[in-house]
């Protein structure tokens, strides 16, 4: 790690109120754990599994005292971003429902509710299949009143707190889908079960560059995307630039396994930081959607897999690995999960949604299985992609 | 039953299109049920309770060929005006809800969904309790396609039409709340359960007068109503015509027992004949809010009661009657249910709410053994109320 050209931005900010005088020095062992966290994102991984920090920067995000909390805009549903003394900032997604209440089978994949344990478990899950890229998300219990309603300077959430007939604190905010008294976001009567994700670094300093998943869906009620229609569409895709070189294919075919795995229908785009050009990794934002049926799978959210029959080595031994009943991919996200400061009041994910998560990897294995009796070259070896560029590294090529 | 001065106006739109040719002569038994019932409303009550007619008229409702479907303006939520081929006409609510979904208990009174099963057990409890002052109302099992889809020629309605993600037939129609993709109609995949209510005559040949009921509550989240602040409220409102002579005030206290029996906490206003002035019946329209929660009672609703401390001495005798082992109000409850055609697919109230009505039901006589205690003018007298007036005799005083 570098220069780190961005302290002195954050420490600009430093005399706001609330904030704590900042004292890191020149020495990384004087940064806060979100600092360390946004030093540590490479070219191919938004942080390393095996860094110490990743366990200080969930325990800091559900233990830190909270400073504010405004709505976050963009997206169709309530969100907040809360901040901490130390200029760490988080994610804020409310529990809507409990956890186990499946979607509605009449609802659409972009109606449905965001779910709060989605987001801590498909951190979990993202992590546990080796691809460390979702930002790390942890459980918290808040309270709405102290932490939220006290806290806030955001007139758009401030004014639709009120007491529910229950006597229990709720508020709604403003937002393009649920946010109405009918859809409250309630306390009992002042606890509420939330996520906290790790904010990534300012877009001013680590700008991104959002895609259109080619597999997007049409999110619409009636109209089929390209890809429904046309068996052969994979062959397009392979020929258009940024899939016709590097690992761009196979990392799409990455987050669409992650998908199908949590049954994540709402993948319409996906992000990568600017600096490290079309040789980077994707990152898995945004992932409430998940994890609302577990009786059911979803086929079609594994088109890219089945239409390009192709894959990375790395992740089909990985996935190879977690179908052994040693390490059998339920009981390792069970106990992954267990760790979480909410899986005190009730396990993250149901064990419905644990074997679902084995049912599927079988059927991703199946998938794979039936590209290599059709074609060859179904396996992708990565060229040496574990260089040691650094977001934060200004010698980095572009 | 003298002249029926509305017949004439029926038979003049009998030319529209898919309407039967109507053959009735002046010979009552030429009648169609929803004719029948109109003609045999009077100044007391909707309907009599031996009259034959009645079962006609449900069995009429539940079995009739759909003519058409348009959505019914008024209210916040959903409803259709369904049309038969000999002019009778239903109000139809959606089941919305599995039946023993309880209300959130975060949701206000003026936010709850309408049940469809509510308005069929009103009907039920209003009957057995004496009062006949709600339209009869029956349970169907409608197929949405046939029925609705292809019979509306409301385009509020049919543009709302879509197949749902599990292949259901389901609209939303266009109102206030609920109405939007987030929360459509279903059927399973094209039938759906619905309530059909009987249509009161034409406000052009009976019309009626709305009254803002005393008791009303606030619909704001925070602000109480005079009710529920002054304990001497009935004071002011035994002086205020029309509560201060005749029958009206005990007439409210009914109504405010019915409510509490089925926790209906939606009765803003009700409704009189403008033909029979003052001296009559109260009608109970609009039933959908009540039977959400069976787990608790609301005493609020028998503020009437417990303020004025007075009850009809009808109303008592029957309410004592229904206390009775040999006449338990959930057994008379369950019986009668069970005459509905839904029946067949589950009871219209689980026995949770069954055995609340129970519950309820003693804790009325409670209120009115306190009052007793207190006061030695509770119970009231009627005058005889029994004379023959009817809403389609002209030469009723008014």
């Amino acid at each position: 790690i570098e220069l780190m050209f961005y302290t002195s931005h954050q420490q600009s900010a430093s005399k706001e109120e609330g904030y704590d005088d900042m004292d890191w020095t020149s020495d990384v062992e004087t940064y806060p754990p979100w600092l360390r966290f946004h030093l540590g994102i490479s070219r191919w991984e938004l942080y390393n599994r095996k860094d110490p920090n990743l366990a200080q920067l969930t325990h800091y995000l559900a233990t830190q005292r909270i400073l504010g909390a405004v709505q976050k805009t963009g997206g169709t549903q309530l969100k907040l971003l809360i901040s901490f003394p130390n200029h760490g900032q988080a994610l804020l997604k409310p529990m809507k429902q409990s956890r186990d209440t499946e979607t509605d089978v009449n609802l659409f994949y972009f109606s449905d509710f965001e779910r709060h344990n989605a987001e801590i478990s498909a951190f979990h899950l993202d992590r546990l299949l080796g691809f460390n890229r979702i930002p790390p998300v942890v459980g918290r219990l808040m309270n709405v009143t102290a932490d939220i309603r006290e806290k806030t300077t955001d007139h758009k959430v401030s004014r639709t707190f009120f007491t529910s007939p229950a006597g229990n604190v709720c508020f709604y905010g403003q937002c393009e889908y649920y946010c109405s008294t009918e859809h409250p976001v309630c306390g009992r009567p002042h606890l509420l079960e939330v996520s906290l994700a790790a904010i990534l670094p300012d877009l001013s300093l680590a700008p991104r560059r959002s895609w259109r998943s080619p597999w997007r869906r049409s999110y619409s009620r009636t109209k089929l995307a390209q890809w429904e229609k046309n068996p052969n569409y994979c062959d397009s895709v392979k020929q258009t630039p940024p899939y016709s070189q590097g690992t761009r294919l196979v990392d799409l075919i990455d987050m669409a396994v992650l998908d199908f795995l949590m049954s994540n229908m709402d993948r319409h785009h996906y992000e990568t930081f600017e600096k490290f050009g079309n040789e980077t990794f994707l990152l898995h934002l945004d992932n409430g959607r998940a994890f609302g049926r577990h009786s059911q799978d979803e086929p079609s959210i594994l088109a890219p897999l089945q239409q390009c029959c192709r894959i990375r080595r790395s992740t089909l031994l990985r996935l190879r690995l977690l179908a052994l009943p040693d390490f059998r991919l339920s009981d390792v996200m069970r106990e992954s999960l267990a760790q979480d400061p909410l899986a005190d009041a009730a396990p993250l994910l149901s064990e419905a949604h644990l074997s679902a998560l084995d049912r599927r990897l079988a059927a991703v294995l199946q998938v794979v299985h039936t590209c290599q009796e059709k074609h060859t070259d179904v396996i992708h070896d990565d060229l040496d992609r574990y260089d040691q560029d650094s977001l934060t590294d200004r010698n980095t090529k572009q």
